[in-house]
């Protein structure tokens, strides 16, 4: 399945929850499936971190979308009966309006002056394109991560109009642990002579060693300590001896480092400090006064959450709060915490018990059949 | 208290596991309590990571010593009956030669050409020490986390010399995941334009944003999650509401960034790198194919070890393991697995249940009275 992607542009200034507005802006989306007569097949994916709206399929730069496991023909999102949307959000470096861009108020890049974004402005962003697309209610909105924040905060926000929610790997709220991780991964990049307070893209330099860091450090929190130990363990790279020196020695050593390299060719620092801090801000019961349960109240969805046993960034228990907070307020919400090694990657690899639940519970949702 | 620093010095060279040799060293270390006449009573202390010789009591620099609540009169390791030796060892920044002294060699200081040092070298140097104050046999040698690792190496290398061995909060090899942890936090030093390929002293810097990251990324791994949460949760510092910067924002930034900030005031850049270096390379079935029974075959001490239920850096199983071993080889072992909220740190905090287990374990080691 060859994709292709779309851009949108909306002239309407967008008011964000710091009180900045975004206007002109572009959002990049592809499209798998049909959208059916009624109208009532749409699902729309919400991505993480470092993904984009590139979901499924392979792209004209020859490229497999980050969920192509679970969204295509036949696959638990099955495309051959639900119309799937793929959207990047704004301040993404992959498309979308990002820091990268040009303010149209100075006609030179955002930078570091791109404003902060929360997960509930991303929604707010989303529910544009949805009318754009002249979708009037998601039969399903889906993520993991990051994502599941997404979904979690449309089923919130825009009660009407989603049918489900399907929350993956994810949490109401950060934990300290999470924010601090987070916050050290920033300081790597704050503190990068080559940041220059975020307006790098004018001295022609990336802030590497701090993007590197920072990525070495969220790698180690998605992997759990088990799969590291199992994939890695002490194994020496290329020598039965230690070097007695700082270059790479141990396996896991080279991988990170890969990891780090890998991350820094392609993402913008930016992106990064801005999105690392929507996750940190995101608290569901926040206008509720920290109540989960009436933060919930006016949610109409029905809800699949999934966890991963060895998720330690975004903890089984996590999800459970949700669950049991959902269950408070009567809504019909199945559970998964899938027994899986992989830590919080987990929600991105494929599973046969994983991707059969999922399955399951869109193989359930009715979808009017076109003539 | 009022302890007192002692300098001893080393003109013989010590050969190190690299191949490497240091020649005319100093080793810094203070001593509590009195040596019997039958000269049964004396015990080691080795520090971790960024502790010193001064163990106990208050210094002439007014500081308390660092495990103060553990060692001195009435205290745990009581020093109205055992002569007590805390060491600083090889490479440290506080008094034993390390990166910042002068090479003999070449008369500048040693800056990153320091040789890297291992925990059995560490060992060695102590060795002398003890030779040097006449001392023919330990009550114990104790340690927490990589001094933990000092004194089981001292009961496997030094069999005879070893009367007790003490290892809390410890484990005979990291995994992988903490060696990821080490590396990433070398790479953010290694990469800071101040490190100047560990020659920073002649150009009077000091890579401190390196040195900061990397003090945080170890906080992080000391707390233990839900101390964390319960010490600073998702509370904000200054205001009721969010700030939309990348300014200090959340308590646990704040927290961890003043750590940083302190550590970078006074760490030497390379005592982190090579103490980092001699933590991954620790293993103490490495010369016996892996097999830790074998490795603790020739031991003749008895044991107490000690593991902290939360400590998520050097685990229970870790210590488990440990015990297995010993027990494999008919050794008398205690073990305690406290169940404490605080993590790593917890080896270092006052929990009665902890410190009376170490109190009843140092009142039964026999010594001889003086008449």
């Amino acid at each position: 399945m060859l994709t292709q992607t779309h851009a949108i542009q909306f002239s309407d200034p967008l008011p964000l929850q710091s009180g900045a507005r975004i206007r002109d802006y572009t959002l990049m989306y592809e499209t798998y499936g049909t959208l059916n007569a009624a109208g009532d097949n749409a699902v729309l994916i919400c991505h993480a971190l470092n993904a984009s709206h590139h979901v499924a399929g392979i792209n004209a730069q020859g490229e497999l979308g980050w969920w192509d496991n679970m969204v295509g023909a036949g696959k638990p999102v099955d495309t051959n009966r639900f119309f799937v949307v793929g959207v990047n959000n704004l301040g993404s470096c992959f498309g979308s309006t990002g820091p990268m861009h040009n303010n149209p108020d100075t006609g030179k890049p955002y930078g570091a002056d791109f404003p902060l974004i929360t997960v509930e402005d991303w929604v707010d962003a989303q529910k544009r394109l949805m009318d754009a697309l002249n979708i009037k209610q998601w039969a399903a909105v889906m993520g993991g991560s990051l994502g599941g924040m997404q979904a979690l905060a449309w089923s919130v926000h825009y009660p009407n109009a989603v049918r489900n929610c399907v929350v993956i790997a994810s949490t109401t709220k950060l934990s300290a642990q999470n924010i601090a991780f987070n916050d050290v991964a920033r300081q790597a990049i704050l503190n990068d002579p080559d940041f220059h307070g975020g307006h790098f893209y004018a001295h022609g330099v990336v802030p590497r060693q701090g993007l590197r860091v920072a990525r070495m450090i969220g790698h180690i929190t998605y992997l759990s300590d088990d799969d590291m130990a199992e994939k890695f363990g002490r194994d020496l790279r290329n020598s039965a001896d230690y070097g007695f020196n700082y270059g790479v020695e141990f396996e896991i050593e080279s991988y990170l480092r890969y990891q780090g390299d890998k991350f820094a060719d392609y993402f913008d620092a930016n992106t990064y400090l801005l999105t690392t801090k929507a996750l940190d801000y995101y608290d569901a019961a926040r206008e509720f006064g920290g109540d989960l349960s009436r933060a919930l109240a006016a949610t109409q969805a029905r809800y699949l959450i999934a966890s991963f046993s060895t998720d330690w960034r975004f903890s089984p228990e996590c999800s459970r709060e949700l669950v049991k907070a959902l269950v408070k307020n009567k809504r019909a919400v199945t559970y998964a915490e899938i027994d899986a090694p992989h830590g919080h990657d987990a929600f991105l690899l494929s599973d046969a018990r994983y991707h059969n639940v999922v399955k399951a519970y869109f193989d359930l949702i009715p979808t009017q059949a076109d003539a």
